[in-house]
């Protein structure tokens, strides 16, 4: 049988195995942060129409510059935001993807503060992209000078940042995103596919677009419009960005059923997004809770929380020094103590802290009952 | 305002426009290389139900790994193939990507036989591999010498042959894959687009493909099953082959949408490539139409045609001597005299020919009758 390592594969890939957590049929998924809830029923109707209404036409390609869907999102979004400064693809990575293409590659480095996103650097890899991981405090912080800093030190072509950061949680002052753009030299992309569960005040790096064509914010359907099978990944930035990245897409990348379904999506999103507020109550929930029994959790801003296994019980602290210590609990173990529970949470590969997705009361409650099972 | 000039990207990207033939809205479009036939009602209900049974899930995300869908590939492929030798992505273009991903990129090469697929270069640019223009006869053709000569002078980590070729039309001689697979020492990959479409006793090179693990067969269903707007691609290799884009492929890169959308389409592919039959008789009218009119055209293979605009009138040749010669008719003047009588066909570059689409009978009679114009 021919393996892997038969094949001239790039040396760099030798070795790897396939990103993804594991899909496992389990009672209580809350390792992926999907949106617990399914789609209403009103807007599976809706969703339906939309797509029925391509079917006959399915012989003729799609719109290649998904005109409308990107219009929809412009008026989504707000801040003025026009079609032509909005630009969509099968999830964020993909948008993620067609950026590093167009602004990274080879001969190019791209700069993240870890941990964050784990396919960022993946992404670098798959494009050809040098990576350049980069620190962020020991309580999963990242201050403004100590993002400067580290841009000044390596000047990467293209610096990611992710607020809410996953897998911490946690939002980014708006400070570190206006100072790393009057630093970096090259592209500022902020990750906001969490943005729709921040706390109150939490300001969007949309804000901070005009006059800054080097930035670009993306997003995602995945995450609060429950949307994950649907793949709709977007940013916005300026419309010369829009331009860079049409260079490197893949022609009609956007299928006629993706369009239609995410436009109808965007048309009911006062029911989409109605599970929000539910979602950050279990959010709050969690981290409260967890607390209370002595668990270090970082601040979440977002439809998960990152906590440590063990944590420092007599104390109650919130995400101050959350480096690993000496003793931390495995944080494998308890991942697979909490399965066999029936409850999937991620394993991100921080030593003695897990991440679990927010979703609704019964999981909460299903989530915390298993987590005594670690005492 | 800031252009694309005043951004960081790439220097190879800089001065290009987007791929893509004109989006326009003439009555006859037979300038992408569509099925001409919309979907028939009977398969418009069936994946219109098999959509309606994601849309509740779609919160979840979908099977990262595609299973049931590559397993129905398989089985409509034939050839004794299994589930772990078949992958698919949203088109054949992000398959190409992804296996330029795994075995090209940064510091490898690709070659091509040119004029084949204008999208292989792109590919090759957008994932840093060195693009190699290999040349074709000057009668569009490649034997098996001309192809093996030009792979050692070049020693290329990816071939591309386009079977049957876009624009020209025409299919490999089976011994051209044999021996470019013998002599090549990387990854062959055969792109085998319009193989529903080929004449009777064409060979496609799925037959190679045991014994042959460097050998890899894109493609598509966005042209004999009339399911373009669904942006479905697939291959067929190696089992090998498939853990190799695995590891380059985005998580969750194929819709739950694509993956209903396309299993509902491939189990009523009776009705859906019943056109095909249709098809290939307008594509074999075309053809002896326009040479009893003294055009010089390819043999076609596919549901294209590819024919000189001036021609040899007096001799009415098959695809012989097809060099652009001195004095030939400007293919831009005649595609625009062609769109201003309705009919929109593609200017592939080529200086004197020109590419149009087999469609329906109605199409053949309107794209012939503006022909006519022409003289």
């Amino acid at each position: 049988m021919t393996t892997l390592d038969d094949l001239p594969i790039r040396d760099d890939l030798r070795g790897l195995t396939p990103y993804g957590a594991p899909q496992l049929d389990v009672p209580v998924r809350l390792n992926t942060n999907e949106n617990s809830y399914p789609v209403p029923e009103p807007v599976v109707e809706a969703i339906g129409k939309a797509l029925s209404a391509e079917l006959r036409d399915l012989n003729r390609y799609p719109d290649r510059d998904a005109v409308a869907l990107r219009a929809d999102l412009a008026e989504y979004l707000g801040h003025g935001l026009t079609v032509d400064q909005v630009w969509a693809a099968n999830g964020s990575n993909e948008i993620q993807q067609q950026l590093l293409q167009a602004f990274g590659g080879p001969g190019r480095t791209a700069l993240g503060f870890t941990p964050a996103y784990s396919m960022h650097p993946l992404l670098a890899l798959g494009t050809g992209t040098g990576w350049i991981p980069a620190a962020r405090d020991a309580d999963f912080g990242l201050t403004a000078a100590d993002a400067v800093a580290q841009v000044r030190a390596h000047r990467p072509d293209v610096v990611f940042l992710c607020s809410p950061n996953n897998p911490t949680g946690t939002a980014l002052d708006p400070a570190v995103v206006a100072a790393v753009l009057a630093e970096a030299p090259g592209m500022v992309i902020v990750d906001e596919a969490y943005a729709e569960f921040a706390r109150p005040g939490t300001v969007s790096a949309l804000a901070v677009l005009p006059g800054h064509p080097r930035l670009v914010v993306t997003r995602t359907m995945s995450k609060a419009f429950g949307f994950a099978g649907g793949r709709l990944g977007y940013l916005a930035a300026d419309p010369a960005v829009v331009r860079a990245v049409q260079l490197v897409r893949l022609p009609y990348h956007l299928s006629a059923l993706t369009q239609a379904a995410a436009r109808a999506a965007l048309a009911h999103r006062d029911a989409l997004l109605g599970t929000v507020a539910a979602i950050m109550e279990q959010r709050d929930r969690i981290v409260a809770e967890l607390r209370a029994r002595g668990h270090r959790v970082a601040d979440s801003d977002a439809n998960f929380v990152l906590f440590e296994v063990g944590g420092d019980r007599q104390l109650g602290l919130g995400a101050s020094d959350a480096a690993p210590r000496p003793g931390a609990v495995d944080q494998a173990a308890a991942w697979r103590t909490l399965l066999d529970a029936g409850v999937l949470v991620r394993d991100v590969g921080l030593p003695g802290w897990l991440r679990v997705t927010a979703g609704t009361p019964a999981e909460t409650d299903a989530f915390l009952s298993a987590m005594e099972k670690l005492s």
